[in-house]
């Protein structure tokens, strides 16, 4: 089954998808094998992870190019955060193309103006005229293909600090242009305006919550309030900042590794979750040197180029 | 139809494929619009554009972003000229995923020891053992998941100064191994050994040839002598840098462009196959500016990350 | 001497600096040995070269991709064509840091919103407001470390259809937010209004000139009006796409190749172009093979992992 | 001062250097940060973070885009493993080239034959001949145009089974085709053979070790025995594995990120290891739109691409 059908299959059963943010191929295997249904890129972890702000300075190739590692390494479907999509309206066709072939499930497209800052910075945050974002959802969905591919649109008006009657104005004319779903964006600690949203939201278009300011909400409690799409958009990148700025100093503190050696993975684990196992297994069914004996006599070893 | 469905109908019709060989997106498309059949993504041309020798010194990962661009410019199938496979059996397996996903239709994999250097330069070409090689056929056809994907063994028997007999034997080696065709390279300024070959060759597994040296025989002898695919491997690249060679000069010799004009392409020309009235169209449809009005009022412009 | 150092030395002499457009390493190589000063990393012919318009489709990593091949093929100094910088003056900056340390010696950026369009397509060319364009100016050079790095300012006033008085102005902006030189650019077949534009400059801020539309006046003339660099932009890839279609066409008609072989590049010229005979010079220095002999005797051939 | 110059001068203090690996620039800033001394680029760690096995999967030029990212994140000195070179003496020279210019301060090259698996895999490790290997280091020290670029040789003779006096006749061998450092790398639980190679080992010629397995000896104590740079190898990747496995789980298990809030690093954490202030800083400086507002009238608004 395509990773795009996979994903309509689970816009279409009753509970809801549990996806989950990473930003390379070793984080979404892990998430993969603990039982989330489907692999979130975060613009934040990969841009954080190249060591760069989550502000549009990766290029919409930079962040490809991991995301293909991503692909390549679950059978879940990966939806990619594109952010504002890198441009206009023709820089969404063409990156829809791109992630599209790169084996993208879903791209999810913001209504913020390109170069976009991350939504939890403060400070304005400068929104896109409906128009023109509507405009980008009628390129991303005529540039797909396959008639399965998913086009989020993600509204950031509770973000830039509109109200209710904005974010509904917007999600409403987003669902008109063609848009798969609706991603509504907060950073309120209460719940309270995304359950406002989804009460309010009477559109057959499927909504996506991502809690992590408001993660005092179970899924199930949002899965009864409407949502259908829950992203822990960046756990795995700061539960692994976490572990690694401790290991490192325990190591300094302790000059060696033996202390943290109980509380890191094992190589062997590492070893296993990169394949090696079917690679030399692989290996052994096709790898073959020998000499490189031939029965026949040479006959016509030119040593000149023949132009 | 998808390229590979497109390159086995071409296997199966009775006139010769004709192929050019190209090293990026616009040679592929001044391919397909004068009439060739399929693209060959040359190993030649891609290296020498890229300022370094034919000899593995670009990487797999090089050639594959070249390739890319060169796939989506074309709906013609494009046969990738992967010189020994980048490493062994494995790598050739982890190849033959990344260049599908990629649109390419055909790899072509050749038994020199990988780094290979160039057919056409002098001096020892160090075959790979036949047992080695058979390997790297068999990972590349397991590694394929479109049935229609072709994978093209080339023999470098005859460049490496083996005669007739070691040539055949490998070629029947390789088509038992599963290689969906056979390319006979050869270097000779007569067509006669790749001719010999052919009158002698007496399996289902259809022959390609590259004369490149032997270029005084016709694509319609080659086919009257069996060969199904013909390729002109480097010429646009040839006619390319001649030209440029001489325009450059000329633009010295004359202190500017005016005495050159009549001999190169019209700006219209180039912005014309670069797609530029397709972008301007789809501009006009879908790239909206104007103002980011919103009608709703600003509540909650919160100055602060709430972490 | 570093590039950067030498593109100072070429501004500092009284001749006019001749640079040629190129879109990759082999153009580069061949405009260097023709004896141009300069190497002008063309954003036309690179996106031409990858088959899509040069309108901010391919991003800063793609061309970057692309530019460092060319930097790495020649010592002249590389001056790249980067469009509107990419974004915002703060993607600028992260361009420059980039584009300096792939070793390009200049940058030249133009005053027009991003994305933009070439300035050879008809229809509207946004500008960017001055205040904007100056913020940018600002950014590439403190971003730059060496102190010997070219930032040019392009000014788009007479392509967007704003008269001299407009470009005298902004072009006055620029200098004093310290732009390295100034980039007029023109599209009238006649050269006066440049002509114009030298003749009213009265500021020690160097001038660059690109007479791809007014080609009748000649480098010389251009020195004499004042100019310090003229760029031949795009006359390459013309040439070769000129010669590439009829040397296809060629093919096709005649069956084969014959016919063409005098009008293309001997495959001698493209080996040597590549470098072929300092690889081979190389390898023979340093490649060894040999045996794996080891004289010690295996004591510890170890099967499981040691974790 | 240049990363290369620094890394010499921390060859030349007396107390040990101590790296740490990564895989990526988040992971090297969290290294400098934590105050070690060099980063060492991981193989182990990129080709993990990738998905696939560290077996030369991953291409040099794959390697070098992640490393590009590493170098931009730090100031401190950046260790490359470079596996067994990427293929043959000519394939070193054009990587020692690149690693230069991506700012890397050493490479490491291991002697054993491409591909390569990794020293903790079971079975078979292929060795190059010594001829061969010397081959390389000549071509590496050969191709560096900094004097200060450090080129390290990696002993896997205990690695593959062999003794220590092939370890010994193996590094003198290196050591006087120019290294300068000899990696002894080794997978026994107990330092001895690593110790045993030092105090039999009496050229100048630094030792570099790698205590993966044999984790119970202190850096100080492998100073006192001699070496002079010890590498924590992979330890911040499983620290960050070991982590993800168990948030991921605890999130599913408990529906929600809540009772993982207080084991993972705050956004807040995560938005100034990007550098956010910085780049708001820059912002405030240097990004400016308001209106492209100019005084000049336009007089000359072309429609018509001039051509």
């Amino acid at each position: 089954m395509s990773a795009t059908l996979e994903l309509r299959k689970l816009f279409a059963r009753t509970e809801i998808i549990r996806a989950i943010g990473v930003h390379n191929a070793l984080g979404a295997r892990l998430g993969e094998r603990a039982g989330f249904d489907a692999i979130w890129a975060s613009g934040l972890e990969l841009s954080a992870s190249h060591g760069v702000p989550d502000a549009d300075i990766l290029t919409m190739s930079d962040l490809l190019a991991d995301i293909r590692w991503i692909t390549s390494a679950v059978s879940s479907p990966v939806i990619a955060d594109c952010d504002a999509g890198y441009g206009n309206a023709s820089n969404v066709a063409h990156m829809v193309r791109l992630y599209e072939a790169a084996g993208v499930a879903a791209v999810c497209i913001e209504d913020k103006v390109f170069p976009k800052t991350n939504s939890f910075i403060a400070g304005r945050q400068r929104l896109a005229s409906i128009d023109e974002f509507v405009g980008k959802i009628g390129a991303a969905k005529a540039a797909q293909t396959d008639p399965n591919f998913v086009v989020i649109a993600r509204v950031e008006s509770l973000i830039a600090g509109y109200g209710l009657d904005e974010a509904l104005k917007r999600a409403s004319a987003y669902a008109e242009a063609g848009a798969d779903a609706i991603l509504i964006h907060a950073k309120d600690k209460s719940p309270q305006p995304v359950l406002d949203f989804l009460s309010s939201w009477d559109r057959p278009v499927p909504v996506v919550v991502v809690p992590t300011m408001y993660h005092g909400i179970t899924g199930s409690e949002l899965e009864r309030a409407g949502a259908k799409l829950v992203i822990y958009a960046n756990h795995g990148l700061r539960a692994g900042t976490q572990a690694v700025m401790e290991v490192f100093q325990e190591i300094l503190r302790t000059d060696g590794t033996t202390s943290s050696e109980d509380r890191i993975a094992p190589l062997d684990t590492i070893l296993e979750l990169q394949g090696t196992s079917e690679l030399l297994a692989h290996d052994a069914k096709y790898v073959r040197s020998g000499d490189p004996s031939t029965n026949g006599t040479r006959v016509n070893h030119s040593r000149s180029v023949e132009g």
